[in-house]
């Protein structure tokens, strides 16, 4: 079914940070929502490059050789095979685009990696 | 080179509406910004789902069964195949995501196609 999708209403839905929701998939890619807070972890995608862009708040998104600084209104894209670790000082809301099978935490699984599910 | 874009830095950059400006691709896709006002056509895109999400402004979007109506911080996600016509009554601000193949278009061609440059 066709319909508009409200970004704040989908986002009340989330009560966990770090556990992406998706809300749309177009493609073969999602498009996912997630609210962050506090560092996670090291990691990188294989085959899959990334887009996080914030709805609210502040993101720094660590990289090998620099720190990228995204506000609100603003996005990256991190390609794949670059390692990133996103790192929230206090709560981000994000919109994040990326294949259908991307996993959180790249190319580490442990007590982090969650299934994403829709909101 | 991995960098921070400002949605409404880019959207300085646009002067003619219906004219999408590439500020990202990732996984064969581009991230587009358009400003749109009055009228497009009926089109449809083959192979390719398309998304529409509206930075500021309104916009309207015609289906052959009814018209979606989308605000600032609201998406919509036209699958391929189905008709479509976008309408702005007054200037909106969206953006836009679709393989790199897309053609504004779809499946027409006449004087409002148009190539896509980056921004």
């Amino acid at each position: 079914m066709i319909q508009t999708i409200n970004l704040k209403d989908k986002l009340t839905r989330i009560t966990e940070y770090w556990h992406p929701g998706i809300v749309g998939e177009l493609n073969d890619s999602h498009l996912k929502l997630a609210k962050l807070k506090g560092e996670f972890l090291w990691h990188h995608h294989d085959v899959e490059d990334e887009l996080f862009m914030v709805i609210k708040g502040s993101l720094v998104i660590k990289l090998p050789d620099k720190d990228l600084h995204i506000n609100e209104g603003e996005f990256v894209i991190i390609p794949h095979g670059v390692e990133h670790k996103p790192v929230a000082e206090e709560e981000v809301h994000v919109l994040l685009m990326e294949p259908k099978a991307t996993r959180n935490t790249g190319n580490v699984e442990n007590e982090r990696t969650v299934e994403p599910e829709w909101l």
